[in-house]
């Protein structure tokens, strides 16, 4: 196999994604829910990446970055550097391919993401949790092993792969009004937009962000990347800066950003389970928050909704009062 | 329409349940994983009723005995007395035909479940928290109102309803080697049984009981009926005892059970959550627990499990230790 190259992210390159990875991931169900349908007045569709393989849309875009590479630059392994869905999503799809998954965790991972890497035979190194800690380790592992680096979302081979989820949702429902996803680094949300559009022209694309972690919303506001500094929101996986090459996409795709409140992503996610019966993480709640926002205006559209994934500490649900000893 | 009676529940009874209420309840989604196959040695299979309309297979039974009434017994609307699941069932299933459903609760039952009901048509009247007054209740209004009882699960027309679950597993799974479903009345597990046995005469029906509420598994082992005096478990649903009708059909078709403890409960609870990323009620995994139970001896079968319900109190996970004060 020969090296795949982009310099960008075109609709074409999401339909190649999706026959890439096809097989290694799964085709995650859609589901429906009067309640939510009443309370959003909107006719919802939710994409359920919480049932994926690893419990998030992540596999999509490590599977096509790992099949992307030649079996020269395979046989080498692959690097990154994450504490969360990236890090277990690289390892199952380094395993698919039969090579090594080199994941560097900073200390203080938590204990259940460790395990989960380990399970699919990911070798980590741990590190100070610090940013800087963090690429040293990477970059010494590249050096070292000759590995490639994968980065979870700054990557066009990763944003066409996480572009296949709303792709299939397309696939099944391509009269949809609205999509929303949310938004981190930007991986899924800059996905979902080149393939919401290269479906349809007419569909709007929203991005959900935490209003503790709301860089995509102030970048977009003043058409420059601003970092994200001391994220504050309870959405673990929303809590990375977007990425430059994501910004570009989101702009060249007149994403709209909407920001939500703790209360509701806690609350969303809460309703989630209780009415759709599914776990899913505080991450895939923003996007539902989002959904049941009044301002947004939904009412007698038909909006898909991407349930990112379904990874959270079920000894630590946010809406259980704990008390403090 | 005039009244279906029967006398007791044959295969065909349950494909005439199937035919009947098609297009009022879901035709529910099958699960696989490879967590649970590798855990369990066996190749299982999921049945989905915590996805269920009112989140419980319950609807089934109550829309197939709603059904099965003449023009002129509906019209006097349907009665019954339930906590629990079979409540909100009723309250759908006569809503679906435009009757009332008059529902007996007694004092104490969780405000959720309660505005369940209310949400559903439900027309609830409270009564003190014992049997007798339950039934006094009941008889009162079927007496006042000419309301139909439909009985949570000492019922032919409900048995074949339940039934139907089973039916479509097989249906799309025809070559199960054993099914598993939870025993609490017996409604959902006699009717198992039998759509079990009409499509394949090989399958083995394994009924799943908590340790402390094993009054089916006695009444097995001596063959009558013993009746269950203070049931101690979390599986709320299941602390009924098993109904004479069930009773019959469970020795007819040769049904074990077999019993799992209050932790092996809760532990496989918590791990449908953490793998399947499904919320499911205690009583549905009282089934996972069994399966989960290596002194079955399920490795190398194919095994369906159905998970029965997913109503539970979000704010009350039994995993999560909470400080008294």
């Amino acid at each position: 196999m020969a090296t795949k190259e982009f310099s960008s992210v075109k609709f074409e390159t999401i339909l190649e994604a999706r026959d890439r990875i096809k097989g290694y991931v799964s085709r995650t169900a859609v589901v429906t829910s009067t309640t939510f349908n009443r309370l959003s007045g909107a006719q919802v569709f939710f994409k359920c990446e919480n049932l994926q393989k690893t419990g998030s849309f992540k596999v999509r875009g490590a599977h096509n970055a790992v099949l992307c590479l030649s079996d020269i630059e395979a046989a080498a392994g692959v690097v990154t550097h994450s504490s969360g869905n990236h890090a277990a999503a690289l390892s199952l799809a380094a395993k698919s391919r039969g090579i090594p998954a080199y994941i560097v965790m900073p200390h203080g991972s938590p204990e259940t993401k460790i395990a989960s890497v380990e399970r699919l035979g990911g070798i980590i190194t741990m590190c100070e949790p610090t940013l800087a800690a963090r690429e040293a380790a990477c970059e010494a592992l590249k050096l070292k092993k000759g590995a490639a680096l994968v980065h979870p979302y700054n990557d066009v081979r990763v944003i066409a792969g996480q572009g296949t989820a709303a792709l299939e949702l397309m696939e099944d429902y391509p009269d949809l009004d609205v999509l929303i996803a949310p938004v981190g680094g930007g991986g899924l949300l800059s996905g979902s937009a080149i393939a919401a559009h290269g479906k349809s022209s007419r569909i709007s694309v929203i991005g959900a962000e935490p209003l503790g972690a709301s860089d995509a919303f102030e970048s977009m506001a003043k058409g420059q990347l601003v970092p994200l500094t001391s994220p504050v929101t309870i959405a673990d996986g929303l809590r990375a800066s977007l990425g430059p090459i994501a910004f570009e996409l989101l702009k060249e795709h007149q994403v709209a950003i909407t920001t939500v409140s703790e209360e509701a992503i806690v609350a969303a996610m809460k309703l989630v389970f209780e009415v759709l019966k599914l776990v899913i993480e505080p991450s895939a709640a923003v996007g539902v928050a989002a959904l049941l926002d009044s301002k947004l205006n939904l009412s007698g559209k038909k909006v898909g909704v991407i349930l990112c994934g379904g990874n959270v500490d079920l000894d630590k649900l946010p809406w259980i009062k704990r008390l403090k000893i």
